[in-house]
């Protein structure tokens, strides 16, 4: 989709340059097609990122601001309760869900570069600090190791998106448009991380 | 790395058109490629495989007999007790992350290409019958959404060894060669998939 005349041309490049490096790779890709496919001069890639090396770092960037910035708000004060944990694991989960569909073609360069945006190791620390705290109230199993959660309820967000078109066409599920399935999706994930495989004897 | 002359020419034509595949894309490589990386003449393809397509159909085929064989037997009948089912689980999740090892490159064309190989949807239907068996038995709790366990646990296999190079370089953890650190992460994964985050005020 090409970005729309009315956004400024700096958003256009970086839009057109996620789409076409999700789509192509970085090396598959020229200045020439980008600025083409943004409605813009050649020079401007220059003028803004100096490269397409530029470019790329600052689409990666934007992972910051635009992806985990919602998500990252839920980890800022520790767990009152067992009950505040839950609420806020649920959320999270979710709201990481919803800006991983949104800025899909952002992911995928991410994913195709294999590169780790800052934004994302500390999404992961944050994350990682405040189950930590949750630990030391009890609210979390002691044995639990705690770099397991995050690296899994990432990895379950980034599949589900990044095999989005695979999944729709084998299950005819889709996670992209259909919010029903979506919030369905999320709490029986949820369900899964929060209390495990196996029934315990004594739950009272 | 080339495959070695003492291997049969159909054997060196899968093996190379895996890896290339899997560092190109199948758009990315040509026939007169393959063949020059396997050592062999451009006609074996055809004679072989037919075309560049049915070479790939026969990777992916190689799904079913070298990448889910060994995991797949472990499912093969119900789990006796909720030791067995653990076990059994445990050992589910090693072998089928050494087998995602082993045949790296097959999985990166699989991932590549969003193809659902027909033995993979194999194995998550036998996995979720499996814990189906366990739940009607009392092992495996009844809320649980049997289809997030088996999807879960894939992702995190997949994702693993998708981003073994990313998570060397960012984290210095090499699940690819360092089978102690292979086993440790293996277990804790494990651990949250049976148990959760959660504590339980009364597990006796």
């Amino acid at each position: 989709m090409k970005p729309s005349q009315d956004t400024s041309t700096k958003d256009r490049l970086l839009a057109s340059g996620a789409e076409l490096f999700a789509e192509k790779g970085f090396d598959g890709v020229s200045v020439r097609q980008i600025c083409a496919h943004a409605s813009t001069s050649m020079n401007m890639i220059h003028h803004y990122f100096k490269s397409k090396q530029g470019l790329l770092d600052a689409i990666i960037e934007q992972y910051t601001s635009n992806v985990l910035g919602v998500p990252m708000r839920l980890l800022e004060k520790p767990a009152r309760s067992k009950e505040d944990l839950l609420s806020r694991l649920e959320l999270l989960f979710e709201t990481t869900l919803e800006a991983y569909i949104e800025h899909r073609s952002l992911m995928l360069v991410v994913i195709r570069e294999q590169t780790s945006p800052p934004a994302l190791l500390q999404y992961m620390d944050r994350f990682a600090k405040f189950l930590e705290q949750s630990k030391k109230r009890g609210f979390v199993r002691k044995e639990l190791d705690i770099q397991m959660v995050t690296g899994a309820m990432l990895d379950r967000i980034l599949n589900q998106v990044q095999f989005a078109p695979l999944l729709k066409r084998t299950y005819g599920i889709d996670i992209m448009n259909d919010a029903k399935y979506r919030q369905r999706w999320c709490a029986s994930n949820i369900d899964l991380f929060l209390h495990g495989i196996v029934q315990v004897q004594s739950r009272s």
